[in-house]
């Protein structure tokens, strides 16, 4: 079958991988949709030390499943969370299968991911794709699951004033999610075509070079994907303030020293952010809540998958899709 | 008068220093006992960009006041809070003074500090030490209330294990403090002649050779005072766990690159910490609940000045107090 491989050193564009084995309680999935998400652009830079099938966000059809108390998912259309747990571990058995200790994670660490003709993933990830919901908004799922993440791990009091620093593909989602609350939001970013989005949206937005860095935010979610942004989320959030870190970039782009005094001067707090509840962001995708179809740059065979990581990573793509 | 000054470039003592002016509301304090902290060593390799008198760890007498309200303080033993807030600005009319934008802080920011025959404090820092409370003691309220502030900051859960990065002066006070809470409590440091002062006190302690960095701890408080710290600590806590930053380092010594990552992969809140409640402290010494004593590893004159910080900078060496 075609993939797209990272084999530690380089990406390759293969036709002669063998299709998935299913393990106990596992799915075989045909992805109808795949996205390439920023963690495969930092993968490809070292990230993670993956090496393995990239891609985690898709949607697809479930082709077969291993068990046959699991038949009623075969042609299910499906997204599916990409953390797979052992359930027997302290974090498992704590609630938080996330951060289960033996954990895999789809395209990311220790499973081959969905940029493939077919890929497995536990019968127990899988969601069921509402009829009315297409494929072009599903398989957003995940990446839009990540920005809910973000209210989960926020309490909001008053009217706070809020900035989505960021106008990527994670930063136009959280600037929409972060709309939703009583608060003040605005979306800060570099480009003018990008934050044009926000304008359509209704979501305040402004230019970096524009704003003030004048500590006065409440709280400052960092979806810049770079190592530059947490520096500039310290100066932009108030004392006793929050910074919502979603930025994860391979160590190498960290070399640039950070100083964390300030931190520690204005009593601010750091809260890392990951992966994000399905559930909510399957509804807000199927109740239209949150617009993702204009966040498409391009769609994209997955034969030029090689291509499609390119271009991704152009200043001013936002999100580029892959097909089959 | 004689003073301990840094003038931006290097320590001088002097004798030649004229007395301070106290503005309105002011009083004047002549020092009875002096602490000198690991923020006094990282203002003289460049922290802040301070220059003049240091020191902000103090027990004194006050000498005069400026405003005749205020007369009854003179005489008065006190200590006081170091942070001189404006009462106008926006985190001061939200209750944050210690956050107040335009503040000087003793010895810190600003403003001179006690290292000094006599220095000047607004009336509105100073409390009032018991008579029962000697001078020994009453020198550590500052510290003590920055090891008291981490309780303020957390809210605990369950029984959590905790850990206490640093057997330096904040970390034994830290380790102190946070055994009064229903948790499983250790001090994790370097230096067996100080973690002994935990067997002493009853406080689990292990030395960091020994222990296993196994992502367990539930809160981790960072009072290492070096760059390295928070790299241990994010190895040390859980996922979804917490750790406080105690740890402020010049910028230089963050040199360092610290990769930030597990902060966003194992969704790990940092908090920021400073300053403490001082009536908190004041009334834990008081009570005699916490063992500072055993701290106080030398005392010397300030005339020495020059000499105590370099002792003060030695391993092995916890806290040096100065008498006039």
């Amino acid at each position: 079958m075609q993939a797209l491989v990272f084999d530690g050193r380089k990406l390759q564009y293969t036709t002669s991988r063998g299709a998935p084995q299913p393990a106990a309680d596992e799915a075989v999935i045909r992805p109808l949709r795949m996205g390439v998400c920023a963690t495969d652009l930092e993968i490809c830079r070292g990230y993670m030390g993956f090496s393995g099938i990239l891609g985690h966000e898709f949607v697809g059809v479930v082709e077969k499943v291993s068990g046959a108390a699991h038949k009623r998912w075969v042609g299910k259309r499906v997204v599916g969370t990409i953390n797979c747990a052992c359930g027997k571990c302290d974090m498992c058995r704590g609630g938080l299968r996330e951060h289960c200790r033996n954990r895999t994670v789809l395209g990311i660490h220790g499973r081959d991911g969905c940029f493939a003709d077919l890929f497995a993933l536990p019968v127990k990830n899988l969601l069921e794709v509402p009829a009315g919901l297409d494929d072009d908004r599903a398989v957003f799922t995940e990446p839009l699951a990540a920005a809910y993440q973000v209210l989960q791990q926020l309490t909001i009091e008053g009217r706070p004033y809020i900035t989505v620093l960021g106008d990527g593909r994670l930063g136009l989602l959280c600037a929409q999610v972060m709309s939703q609350l009583n608060a003040t939001v605005r979306c800060v970013g570099k480009h003018p075509e990008k934050l044009a989005l926000c304008e359509k949206w209704g979501v305040k937005h402004r230019l970096l070079e524009e704003v003030g860095l004048r500590a006065d935010q409440d709280i400052v979610v960092d979806c810049t994907g770079s190592a530059q942004g947490l520096p500039i989320a310290m100066q932009m959030v108030r004392p006793r303030g929050k910074i919502v870190l979603k930025t994860t970039v391979a160590p190498t782009h960290a070399g640039d020293a950070i100083d964390l005094s300030p931190l520690v001067v204005h009593e601010i707090q750091l809260i890392g952010s990951r992966c994000g509840p399905f559930p909510e962001a399957l509804s807000a995708l199927a109740a239209d809540k949150v617009d993702v179809v204009s966040l498409i740059s391009r769609r994209m065979k997955l034969a030029d998958g090689m291509e499609a990581m390119r271009v991704a990573s152009q200043p001013g793509v936002i999100k580029v899709l892959l097909e089959p």
